[in-house]
């Protein structure tokens, strides 16, 4: 599956040969080759390693998942690590993309398969003639589409945000824990973008502050605008990351409404049974009350409690307590 | 719709020519144009950037909604995007505003028709003898009245927090929730306008800080009034969160102080209703209790359940538990 | 009311002559004038302004109330905002003082006859050796008394915090809904003091950046003075609103607490009453269980009453719930 | 007992001399003097402020207390306010310290005699050796000494913070008031340290960055020893605060969860204490039930009392509320 | 038990032999000394630091514990203190390395032997080839195995985290104190983290910084390495505390929940309860209702009670109160 990529001054000359024939096209300068790995182990990266000459360290990191979006700068390479998001079924999934940058090649390792790549090649082939900028505009691709996922998950987590907003004053009672739930959700997946996706705008500012070190100069605008959407990735999600702070002290205020509610409602209506309770006792009494044994009793304790309770209610509903 | 200007040497030379006529204008360095453009389609955009030579991407950018204040600086010329506000129905609307800047042309690009570029020209007419300044006094009128609008929602928002202010500590519950509501809303509001209106600080700063490479000397304090404009939105938007803030927890406090209250209430009430009960279980037993079937009995019960509620009851007030 | 000054080589030479007079003194390079006005109109400030070369947007700014301390640097003069504090019953207002000052000439004016420009005064006589300082040693002597008041205001908040604090720990509860009504308005205080006090600092610092450009070498000390004072008043008032947060969050513990130990109370009393109505409700049934119409069942309902409620009081207490 | 000492080639030559033989020694730049003063009045000041061309300015600061740690640079001495810490009965006490040092005399100035200078001598004494660097070595113990006294407070802080966590799971609720006024006056304690001790660490980065301009090369390691200790009180600090507010938040955790539990018992028992009353209720009605006024009734009554208790009893600890 | 090693051209030559042996290889420029000692006296550091010229003030830190990561530089070595962390049952133990590294001599100085010095001599011995780096690869493996260290702790504290995730939604609630125990105590270990691992983040960016000064140009990726890590401890135990402020205040929303939820259902049983109490304490009366002692009377009441209560229950789980 792994895919590989010869352009020749900016012309796309020859694609799926196997990454063996390396050699042959590392050597000549004005050729720009690509290699994708897919989880590839140690052994694969070996020989790709010797050819361009990686550090070890980074062929290390490229193997090993680290969770950190990083740009390190070695002699003859970058070596950058960013993670590509994926939502399935509500779960947020990172793909750590490791991705090695010489003078005319490019090597990107996939953590797994997930990752689409095929939707990169596709960006390449759309604007095929910005591929004699060489190396540095495979990557402003990659990255482009990288940046362009994280928003997607954004906008998920935004709409996410503005049912749990509409839900909020909702006064049903299972809605209520479910939004607890979904807010909790919620914040956990800002904390998990805010941690790999959010860097990502340090690693696109570094390339862009090299500047024509490692990239021509009509390239430039193109790596600005990248960094213009990692600078509103980190923006947006510091604003969800707000208005998910105001939902959940809304929650609580929101909580302590009902809570006063509920007791005033309890309140009303243990006053009202008391007032049955009350007189059913007084004529329960063993001793000659007016009216013991008599029907009048009856009628008094009946009428008694009629109205308290008729007066208490009305009491009652006055003060909105009912 | 699409409104046009042709200014020379400081002075309105022509006005509602149509776009097409660009080309005769552009070339002559002279003059100083502006075409407004209002929820422009792809081709729309076409022929102007042509004339001007605008940079795809930002044209693009002036395009699809980005939600993002920015300043970009190409080669030939300068994008800008800011937002204006408006308050509808007690709906906070942002309208994005996109500016291409060259050193004889202003284009502007409005996203809907709610934006009043009417109020621009009215300001552009107001100060005429400040249009020899060209394009750069032009964009300082529409900044200053994007400002100015940021300046009327926040003002709304400050009246808002004071009305919440003001219910606080009102006792009607009815207005608790109401005021809750209120309280979640102006949070939301806050935290958009920082988003979207704020930033526009950074944008004018930036314009500010090139100074004599893009404006005439004599403009600068102009722009620095505007600089301070936004200055003055961002720490006031920042001190109406500190308010809403503040409101908050003297909301969650308030709650807490009721609820106490609340339960002394019931306490009381159920304290004062449990001496008639006990009294009347007690005379209501069959068991030869002292006054058991006699007058006395009554009397004494009666007397019990007067006295022992309202001793019970004087006890309460005292302690301000009623 | 209006007051004016002319100082000639450090020396007071005439004062309190009408403010038309300006030009005389204006073009005079050996001399210092002070005029001061009190919520002038438009045409009041129009004639200084043209005798003195001052920026329009300066002048409308000083017209115009417009909330926000600052320093503008035009090219022959600079304008500063600040705002003097009154706290009068418990309420707290600003008071825009707008200063115009140029090589020769200090203009001072204030939104209302509030402030009190007589102290200011005072303060200048009192030190009048000073006075060869010029027109910035003028501008200290404001500033400084400006400053003075935002720690009078800033005392008397310490004060109300302090007692706060000590009402905290306090059981009654009407003092409980006061001491957050009170906790809420001291908030509120220091939000308005830092949006308007506070930036007094970056005022000052300012004009103590540019040093030797402004005022004489022998002024920076005061300056500095001026400065520690604006430093210990954004300490002092960021230390308040820690200490009101303090209180804030003991409240809510507080409020948590006296819930907990009511709900003990309600809990410990119910069950003591239960004790009574259940017996006598035994007693009370129509099947003849023993001690049925007997004296000894009286005996015995009313022992194990007694007993009951006593043995649940005291293991009550014991666990320190009541 | 104000304390004079005179040192010459490093070496201690005089002590305890009057004040009044200031003069004498100030001119001699072969000599440093040291005048300590404690508490004095303006007159005391006067002298040696003339004899050392004392700023005004510093020695009104001084005077007058003014809490705020600072270092201020006048042309020919440094002028230092820093404030020692006192713990005695758990009251907190800060004393400042003002501090004049010219090239060859250090002029210390206490608020109190509560602060022990004695012990600074020590220090000095059992270094003799240092002595040789003058001046900036008698400072450098001072400070050396007062960040120590900020380090026993810290300690006795942490202390106390470790206390209020073992406290903090225990279910006495004596106890919990305790802690909530524990942790209200150590959160007191830590924002009043942050004040007044923490900034000491600007006063020392300060006098360190100036290095060689006011001190010997050889001393730099032991300011930066000082230095390195006035940041770690800085970062404990801070590190309190957040344990301080970890025990809050457990608190509030604790409360509600407290109060769930209570309800829960609440509940449990009143539905136990219910079954018997509704029982005797039904057998104290005045109608023909089966086993009205015969012992069969009184011993089904009983039983379904007995029975009934025990079950929901049995229900209720399954699902642990009780 | 202290470890000794000699390197000569990046070759091991001796190891284990005396400390007393020092003063022949320190002279020795091409050798590599490394000095281990394991919580020494001040008299085993004598002769170490007279040999290599160790300043007192360094000596006496690596002595007294001292709590804080740091890097001191003095004119012939550099002094770092740095903390290894150590999970035993549940407990967080730090323990302080203290180290001197000269250009030839590395001394490293344990607070306890239970931080495991083999480990790194292991490392060592893994990257044989590296040694030709001399003393600061030596450090470079010690750093590293001390920030693998710290990943170790945090990947226990972040499965913690996981598992309060997962019990925070459980309805149990002996499980709730429990996760309130174990939220207050991870929060603890995120604060001592913070304090005494997070900055060796500051060490290391400080030795990079140093660069070629301290170390050849080829060990520069192997710090940039560690320094990576460092990075992400910081980011990591960031990410952490905000996922335990979010437990924190998702599990607060959930007390408010349940305690909604309990006071419903307790209203529910009241109210159902209330029922036959209602209705028996009406046919307990001593007065002639219509069915007093007649079967019909019997009939009627249990009629009612059945009825009313299955009509309340039915009602209530209808509104989903029970």
């Amino acid at each position: 599956m792994d895919r590989t990529r010869l352009y020749r001054n900016g012309v796309l000359e020859a694609e799926g040969f196997p990454i063996d024939d390396v050699s042959e096209h590392v050597g000549d300068t004005s050729a720009v080759v690509w290699f994708d790995l897919c989880s590839p182990t140690q052994a694969d990266l070996a020989k790709i390693s010797e050819e361009l000459g990686l550090h070890p360290l980074a062929v290390e990191d490229a193997i090993h998942s680290q969770q950190r979006p990083k740009l390190d700068t070695y002699d003859s390479h970058l070596f950058i690590t960013v993670y590509a998001t994926r939502l399935a079924e509500d779960e947020l999934d990172f793909i750590e993309i490791s991705i090695f940058m010489t003078r005319n090649a490019l090597v990107t390792v996939r953590e797994s398969s997930e990752f689409d790549i095929d939707e990169v090649i596709r960006r390449w082939d759309a604007n095929a003639d910005m591929a004699k900028f060489g190396a540095p505009y495979l990557l402003h691709a990659l990255l482009d589409h990288i940046v362009d996922g994280h928003f997607e998950v954004l906008q998920v987590v935004d709409d996410r945000v503005e049912e749990l907003e509409d839900d909020l004053f909702q006064n049903n009672s299972r809605d209520m824990q479910h939004v607890q739930r979904r807010t909790f959700d919620t914040h956990k997946k800002l904390v998990r973008l805010r941690r790999l996706a959010v860097p990502t705008r340090e690693v696109v500012g570094s390339l862009l502050r090299r500047g024509e070190d490692i990239m021509d100069r009509g390239l430039t605008p193109y790596y600005q605008d990248v960094y213009d959407h990692t600078l509103r990735t980190a923006e947006w999600s510091e604003s969800l990351r707000d208005l998910v702070g105001n939902i959940r002290e809304a929650q609580v205020n929101q909580q302590g409404f009902r809570l006063n509610d509920i007791m005033k409602k309890i309140t009303s209506w243990a006053a009202i049974i008391a007032v049955p309770t009350m007189i059913t006792g007084f004529y329960g009494q063993n001793v000659p009350y007016p009216g013991f044994g008599q029907p009048v009793g009856f009628w008094v304790s009946t009428a008694l409690i009629v109205v308290g309770t008729i007066l208490l209610y009305r009491a009652f509903q006055k003060r909105n307590w009912l």
